[in-house]
C-alpha cells in the first residue's frame, strides 16, 4: 500500500482523486503498477492492467488506495474490469464516499473476489483530505483571511495599512497561501492594493509552492498588474455568483481556495454562506475611522448574527490568530455527494 | 506589622492611603493605635500620638505602614510630630512615593531616631496599590470595556445587541464592575441603553461592593433610568473634558475606574491617551454593518494607529477576552507625581 501511495502521489491533485495501483502475483511478485493521471484518463486500476497482457492479471491481487468504482464516468467502473480481468483478491484503504461511484466492494464481493478493505486507510485519507473534503461538500473548502486592528478596521482613514500585522503573522499567511491550491481576490483589492497573491518567504523570494491566482469581478486587470507577474497564470471569473465561480474552480481541480479579497469580497462569501472558516489576524492597534475589515453581511437583527465557533487563538508575535468555522458546521465524517 | 495594616484598612479608600500605625513601648506594649480617615483628618501616625499624654511616646517605637510624610498640607508633617514627641524608633513597611511628601525617614534620621524601611513592604504594598498606581499617574485607572463581534461591531444594524457575548464574559464583567471604584458610561448610553451601571450576580442579584455609577455628557439622566435607582447615587458629570472629569473623581477617592460608556465615549478616552487598560469581549459572530465598538479615534494614518500590547488573551465561554495596555506604557515602578 505505501507503493501504491507513492504511485497516487505521481497524478495531479485536481477534481478526481489521486489513486495508486499494484497488481500482484499469487506468489507476490509485482506484475504492473498504475496511477491515475487526470479527469478523463483511466482509473489507476484500469491503469495497471492495461499494461498486461491480457489474462495475466487472473488469480492476481490489486492493491489500490481507494474502492475500486462502480461507475459508469467518462470511463467505465472499474469494479466490471477488475471482474473481467479475473482478479481473485482486491486489497484497498480507503472507501469511496460518493454515491454515484460508491459500491464496487459489493459488486466484487458478489463475484466471489475476495475484498480486503481499511488497509492503512488513515495514512491514505490523509494523503486525500482535501478532495474528501470537496466531494462531501461538492465545492473546494473555502477559507476567508483578513488581518484588521483589534476594532475591526483594516486600514486608517486614508487607506494605509502596511503593516496591521507583525512579520509572524504575515509568514504564517505566506505558508497558508502555498498550502491552498487557489487564492481569490476581488477585482476592488486588484485595482487599490496591486498585491502579487504570491506565496513568498521573508526576503520576498517565492515559496516552491504557488496558489492559482484568481482574480473575481467584472472589471478588468491592468495589465501591468503585479498579479500578472504571478509565476501562475491568473484566472478572471466574473464572480458576480460565487457558488458558480467555486463550481468552476473545483473542476479545474482546486480543493482549498484561500480569499484574501478585501472586505467586501469577504462579505460576499460569508453572505453567501460559503465560508468554511475564518482566519482573523488581530493587531493589537486601534484605528477607528470607516474602512472596516468586513462590510455588510446582511445581519439586521443581533438573532441573525453569523455565528461561528473559535477553534483556535492563537499568539503570532504581537498578533493573534482566530480560527473560527460555523457554528451550525456539520461533523467531518464524509457524507457522500461528490463523484469521481 | 499586621495589626498596623488591620488598622488601616479601617479607613476609607480615597485621595489619600489607608495607614495605620501602633506606638510600642520599649519593652513591647502596645501604648496607642491609630489609622487614618480621610483626607482632612489627621494621619495615622497623629492619629496614635493624640491617644497618648504628652510625653507618653519618648523614647517609643512607632510602628506604620507607610513612611511617615514631610509635608505640610491640610495637617502638619508627621516626621515632625514624631520627633517632637521623641518617639527613639520608626518601622514602617512602604515608601512614601510623593515628591511633594517623601523624605520623611531622612528628616527622622537627621534628628537621631532610628529608622527602620521595608517591613513587610510587599504585603502592605499590594494593600495600597490602587492608591500607589493612581499616585503616580496623578489620576484614577482607567479600563475601557466593550463586547464586540469578530468583525469589530458593538450591534447589529438595527441596533440590537443582547447578548453580542455569552455569560461566562457576562460574569467576567460584572465581577471586574465589583473590583472598580466608579463605573463610567456616556450620556448616550444612558438614553440608548438604560443600563443599571450595577454590578449583578448571574440570577440578577447585586454583588456585595458596588462601583460609583458616574454619568458623562451635557444633557439630562431621565428622571426614570435604570441608573437612578443605582444602590450608590448616580454623579453626573459634564465630561467634555476627561482628565479634569478623572481628577474629580480622584478627588473623590476613586483610584480605579471602568469605562462602559459606548463607542463614542470609549473612542473619546483613546483619543485623549487615557486608556490604561482595554477589556475587549470578541464574540465568535459577525455583524457587519455600521455600529462599529469603537467610534473615530483620530488617527488618519496606519502610522498614527493606537499602539497597544496584548498582555492577556483568554477564552470565556464560546468567546475570547483580549487584556491590552499602551505599548508606550511604563513600567509599574512608581515615579513619584502625587502627593498625600
Amino acid at each position: 500500500m505505501g507503493r501504491a501511495r507513492d504511485l497516487a502521489l505521481l497524478g495531479p491533485r485536481g477534481i478526481n482523486p489521486q489513486v495508486g495501483a499494484i497488481v500482484l502475483s499469487p506468489t507476490g511478485d509485482v506484475l504492473a503498477e498504475g496511477w491515475h493521471r487526470g479527469a478523463g484518463t483511466p482509473h489507476a486500476e484500469v491503469d495497471a492492467l492495461s499494461r498486461l497482457a491480457p489474462g495475466a492479471a487472473r488469480g492476481a491481487t490489486m492493491v489500490v488506495t481507494l474502492e475500486p468504482c462502480n461507475h459508469t464516468g467518462r470511463t467505465g467502473p472499474c469494479a466490471l474490469a477488475l471482474i473481467e480481468a479475473g482478479v481473485a483478491r482486491v486489497v484497498y484503504a480507503v472507501e469511496d464516499p460518493a454515491e454515484v461511484s460508491g459500491g464496487g466492494a459489493e459488486r466484487l464481493r458478489a463475484h466471489g473476489i475476495e475484498v480486503e478493505p481499511g488497509v492503512r486507510a488513515d495514512e491514505i485519507r490523509t494523503m486525500i483530505a482535501g478532495w474528501l473534503d470537496a466531494a462531501r461538500r461538492g465545492r473546494p473548502h473555502v477559507s476567508i483571511k483578513w488581518a484588521q486592528s483589534l476594532d475591526g478596521r483594516a486600514a486608517a482613514a486614508d487607506g494605509s495599512s502596511r503593516w496591521i500585522t507583525g512579520p509572524d503573522a504575515r509568514r504564517d499567511v505566506h505558508r497558508r497561501r502555498a498550502d491552498a491550491d487557489a487564492i481569490v481576490a476581488g477585482i476592488g483589492t486588484i485595482l487599490a492594493d496591486d498585491p502579487a497573491l504570491t506565496a513568498r518567504a521573508e526576503d520576498g523570494s517565492l515559496l516552491p509552492t504557488q496558489p492559482l491566482p484568481v482574480v473575481l469581478g467584472r472589471r478588468g486587470v491592468p495589465a501591468d498588474a503585479a498579479v500578472r507577474r504571478h509565476p501562475r497564470e491568473l484566472l478572471h471569473l466574473d464572480g458576480t455568483d460565487l457558488a458558480d465561480a467555486l463550481s468552476q474552480l473545483r473542476r479545474r481541480g482546486i480543493q482549498r481556495v484561500f480569499v484574501e479579497g478585501g472586505p467586501t469580497l469577504a462579505a460576499s462569501f460569508v453572505r453567501a454562506g460559503l465560508a468554511d472558516e475564518l482566519l482573523v489576524y488581530v493587531s493589537p492597534i486601534l484605528l477607528g475611522g470607516p474602512r472596516v475589515a468586513l462590510d455588510d453581511v446582511g445581519v439586521g437583527s443581533i438573532a441573525a448574527a453569523r455565528r461561528f465557533a473559535f477553534t483556535d487563538v492563537r499568539p503570532l508575535g504581537a498578533d493573534v490568530l482566530f480560527t473560527a468555522v460555523p457554528a451550525d458546521a456539520p461533523a467531518s465524517d464524509p457524507s457522500p455527494q461528490g463523484g469521481r
